[in-house]
């Protein structure tokens, strides 16, 4: 089987590295001519929206997915012609919106933040009045690792900001105290059968996820897999899709979803029975989910900006490096390490000289 | 770092596999046009005598390692000027023709079974008589997964058998009666960091491996290192090397060695911290070795002649597929299982349960 892959960076990357055992072959679409996925497939250097191009995977290829979501409807529309194409359509025009994402949320039941929907100035003006501050204004799409998003604090903040985004449709969230974020890997498959790995607790650092930690029997792993549960199902969703949510006095408020394998978690490559990467492909294929148990006690630390020197990272025991060779740059995701124990008191000694090691290296923005 | 790998089969394949995470590239010399390894790097199409690809590949990449010891010496030679190779000339030399190492076993005190060189039927005859009965004939070179041998019985068998095995330089060995094969799987790196993975038990049909079962604390583990390691330091050995045992009577007598990675070590991709690919790759680029501790219980089953289908295999929990992305055809090996638990009750099912759907998939040579 042949798949598909709309971008060519990591998440198509490791998505190779994970299908190539099970038989499956790739073929990635990006304009980028260092996309860091062609060195495990074909790399069709087209842009997004060129038909001619899109027509030509369509036609190499048994199904379709993407790295990322925001992915032009007209694209996603014009492959479904010619390919099965997962996760859905909708799904991708849900998942792409934040102010879709919200009321999908809020038509679920599912808790999340007060927002408003901002077209405008004077809509901003009248939501802050409305949901108070401190609040954060997002863009509706295309935002990523706390780009297109900015915290207002005091009315000050205010004036103004709209503009600021760009004068592009945004939404209004009120602020939330949480204790901590965590985030929810889940899979489904074509028949309909879901699976969810244990729950993530995510540590971002200006924005850009900086450590993921699997949990054991987090008391509200069930809780999450019951929200999560209502969006697979009402998007009849099929593949991996990354659930965030806030922590808040013992509960749950949904943050955002990403519907493609995701950042939080690549600690299943080792960490896992069967990894995100793995389980979304045999989703998409047609095959049977694989298990989402956990092989001891595991985290995950990005690299950004730069990767340690190799020599060094692999000289840490437990310690297991990916690599994206991709071109090092401020504030670029470049590479992960997971770390997998067999026990907390390891897992967490070797997070520590990790980080420590990440921390020693730096951003390159830092020089 | 980019890494040339002499052949492009479903070694330099799996090499490639645990070797881009680490940030290195590949490229194979392999002439086959269908090389399997392709999808995973660079395939420059030429016989390993063609010297101006040879020099290609040198060029290209910082070091070179070989996916079997049958490359001819004058290509060792040739590369040796250019680029380093790893393992090095002298260890090549001696795996691939059975006298040169089972004189080495003799040398370094290890108990191999009697053996004689045969250049002719007249040395076949005097060997036989000094041996005796019965006894295995091989070829020096080029042998695998039993081609190129022949058991000697009976005085019938005899007449003739050089003629037989193609009037080629050979070996007698005595037979022995031994109990269980075992193999050990060693890493040694530039500075002669030497690390061992657990003694496997491997079970062969008509010459060619189908189980390798992981040890846990063999009692015959210390020996085996002992044996294996004075090979190593000898050779001045770098990356891994298997070494292949007879069980006897409580004690092991050396068999052969392959100075690359090997089929009884492939559950080490799931079964151990850090695979023997991932770990011939860091020897041979001069990184820190990786850890060759068991993560759970593991075994490997080998497909022969074709792969079952993929949506059966993937339903077997604890099943990890390894496709080796090669047309199907008798004898061949085209994929393998590992099958990884956490104890050896549910390994021994989980065995039995891939072997059911491997044996009702057959080789192709039995339809």
């Amino acid at each position: 089987m042949k798949i598909g892959v709309i971008g060519g960076g990591q998440l198509g990357r490791m998505l190779a590295l994970a299908g190539t055992p099970l038989g499956q072959q790739f073929a990635f679409l990006d304009p980028a001519p260092d996309a860091c996925a062609q060195a495990l497939g074909e790399h069709i250097r087209a842009d997004y929206s060129d038909r001619d191009h899109l027509r030509q995977l369509a036609d190499e290829v048994d199904v379709v997915t993407f790295e990322f979501e925001s992915v032009p409807a007209d694209t996603v529309a014009f492959l479904s012609q010619y390919v099965p194409v997962y996760p859905n359509a909708e799904s991708l025009r849900i998942a792409r919106d934040r102010w879709f994402e919200k009321s999908l949320f809020r038509e679920l039941d599912i808790p999340t933040p007060a927002f408003a929907d901002i077209q405008s100035q004077a809509d901003l003006d009248a939501a802050v009045a409305s949901i108070g501050l401190p609040a954060v204004m997002k863009t509706r799409t295309l935002g990523y690792d706390g780009k297109g998003q900015k915290v207002l604090r005091t009315a000050a903040d205010v004036g103004g900001a709209f503009a600021e985004l760009g004068n592009v449709p945004c939404i209004l969230e009120g602020f939330v105290p949480f204790s901590g974020e965590v985030s929810l890997i889940a899979v489904r498959a074509r028949d309909g059968e879901t699976r969810f790995y244990p729950l993530v607790h995510n540590t971002h650092e200006d924005g850009i996820l900086r450590l993921s930690v699997a949990s054991s029997a987090h008391p509200l792993q069930a809780l999450a897999e019951e929200y999560v549960g209502r969006v697979l199902n009402k998007l009849d969703y099929v593949g991996v899709l990354a659930f965030e949510f806030f922590e808040i006095d013992g509960g749950l408020k949904a943050n955002e979803i990403a519907p493609r394998v995701h950042n939080s978690g690549h600690w299943t490559i080792e960490g896992a029975e069967c990894s995100q990467f793995e389980n979304h492909l045999r989703a998409i294929a047609g095959l049977p989910l694989g298990s989402t148990t956990k092989v001891g006690e595991s985290a995950m630390l990005n690299c950004i900006g730069s990767v340690p020197p190799v020599e060094q990272l692999t000289a840490i025991p437990y310690c297991h490096l990916h690599h994206y060779g991709k071109a090092f740059k401020v504030g670029r995701k470049v590479g992960h390490a997971t770390v997998r124990c067999s026990d907390q008191a390891s897992l967490k000694a070797t997070i520590a000289t990790v980080d420590t090691l990440l921390a020693k290296q730096g951003d390159p923005a830092a020089h």
